[in-house]
């Protein structure tokens, strides 16, 4: 297993990718607050390059690369904004991005992945066929694999998001995040422990792709079979350095319905006035929900992780 | 006619307010930058509290009442985001708000206005009964009138908006902001010619809603009969106090179509990941527009003035 990030992987990462990326802004809203009983900060990944953290990661991997790896480019398999991220964070080192897609995927998307001038390898909708094909890439071109998340270099420059809003906010009670992979949620554990440890940290799953949450309460990594949920880019399961980051820092998991997220969704765009994708959405969701654990008037800062929608297919119309 | 504010009034206002509004941030957004040529800074007052600048010179105004004024009350006529931002301001005194709404009034914004804590109350949907209902309600109760643009208190509020961008951008080659009433654009002048002289200041009307266009061609006052676009926040006359204004400083304004504003909103909305209302999206529209006069590179503040949009009625659904 690689090496679990520290701070000053956080930090360094920081610093690496500060140019590259925008300190996105944190957004009150006083409807909010007074709907779900507590003073929420919203940090706006949704804003961020890409339109989404991942741009983070990615970058901080790309940056950390030798010229000598560099040039010979990176790969990854994704149908999702890590695939945009790559492909992004390639174009601006100036390096060749591969990306393998299954021939599934909206084309909407393979359009964005093109337009950052990345190459775009199709394969069939399996995760065999995804990582044989990444396999060849590499193989062939002797590009690196970027990991969407199991990634030392990944989880790190995920984890500048809680050092920004930590930066950002004073005296946040809690931080919860949403758990795909686990990347985003590991480098906040990270950061915050080590920034703030009295901060409580809780993860957010849809119930129809719980595995994080599963695999807390059974102390055993359980992967993800057949995800259901509306929230497209928390369907992933965790990865060994992930679920290894999570079981020792995460105090729970909330998990939430695709009705309380499509909500939650919608108080964003009318309230907050920013589009937010559902997986984006699920933090609110948590706040909302009866089993949240916080205390009523607790500051807590919540990472709105994406705003890729399709304005054409919005789940409420 | 009332005073013209002068930078003084601008600064004396952002102090009084401060406490009560947001400090809305500035985006940047890679993609727009490339699709228009110029380099974007969007002063997101969609973010702002009500979803709209608005809030800023209702706040102002309410604050520069004497207790004595304040303690009977504020009224206004208006079916917008000024009538939202005057209600709010209202409730943040802790005094009574009468809203004169025509009975035609969207029953969502008739719902926000009373979730503030405002009396509202109906008349005609003609100016002429608007007028003589606030008039029945400032003798009934004393409150005193707050216009929603014609107004030196107003005018200073919104040009808060402009000393915050000039704070958080520097060198800005030229500032667009819509015009309805022209407040905002008022406010915007008067900072910026103090602030940054050099930066030039440009207007943005709909085809359908141009009377600031037409009067700075003829230079006289031309009010604006039957409006006819989709950006409901610019359907108004300009005031005498804000017509001798812009008359006074601005250099130009750009008349745009209601299918640019939609695609500069779409826009918006996908790439810069923000909710704006058609209104918010004309200074998008503008420097999409061939009639732009600024040349390309320049680095353009656009100020996106509000975010209230009906998500069940999205113009390109």
């Amino acid at each position: 297993m690689e090496t679990v990030p520290g701070i000053d992987d956080i930090r360094a990462a920081h610093d690496r990718i500060r140019d590259r990326i925008h300190r996105t802004p944190v957004i009150t809203c006083g409807t909010i607050d007074g709907l779900c009983g507590y003073r929420i900060f919203l940090k706006c990944e949704n804003l961020q390059g890409v339109g989404a953290f991942k741009l983070r990661g990615a970058t901080n991997a790309i940056l950390s690369l030798s010229d000598e790896q560099a040039v010979s480019g990176v790969c990854t398999h994704s149908s999702g904004n890590h695939a945009q991220a790559l492909a992004r964070a390639a174009r601006d080192r100036g390096i060749p991005a591969w990306i393998v897609m299954p021939t599934n995927s909206p084309r909407v998307k393979r359009l964005a992945v093109e337009g950052y001038g990345a190459t775009i390898i199709s394969c069939e909708p399996t995760l065999a066929a995804r990582e044989s094909t990444a396999a060849a890439v590499m193989e062939e071109h002797g590009a690196t694999f970027v990991h969407p998340y199991n990634d030392p270099a990944v989880i790190a420059g995920q984890g500048t998001t809680a050092v920004e809003l930590h930066e950002q906010v004073d005296d946040l009670d809690a931080v919860i995040a949403p758990i795909g992979g686990g990347g985003l949620m590991s480098g906040t554990c990270i950061a915050m422990r080590s920034l703030s440890p009295s901060t409580r940290l809780i993860g957010v799953e849809p119930l129809g792709a719980d595995d994080a949450a599963r695999s807390l309460s059974q102390g055993v990594l359980v992967p993800q079979e057949s995800p259901n949920t509306i929230c497209d880019g928390l369907r992933t399961s965790l990865g060994d350095l992930t679920w290894s980051i999570l079981r020792d820092h995460l105090e729970a998991i909330i998990t939430v319905e695709d009705q309380s997220v499509i909500e939650a969704m919608r108080l964003l765009w009318e309230r907050a006035k920013i589009v937010v994708e559902p997986s984006g959405a699920t933090p609110l969701a948590a706040v909302m929900s009866p089993d949240c654990p916080l205390p009523k008037g607790s500051r807590i800062g919540l990472v709105l992780t994406g705003g890729n929608v399709d304005l054409d297919q919005l789940p409420w119309s």
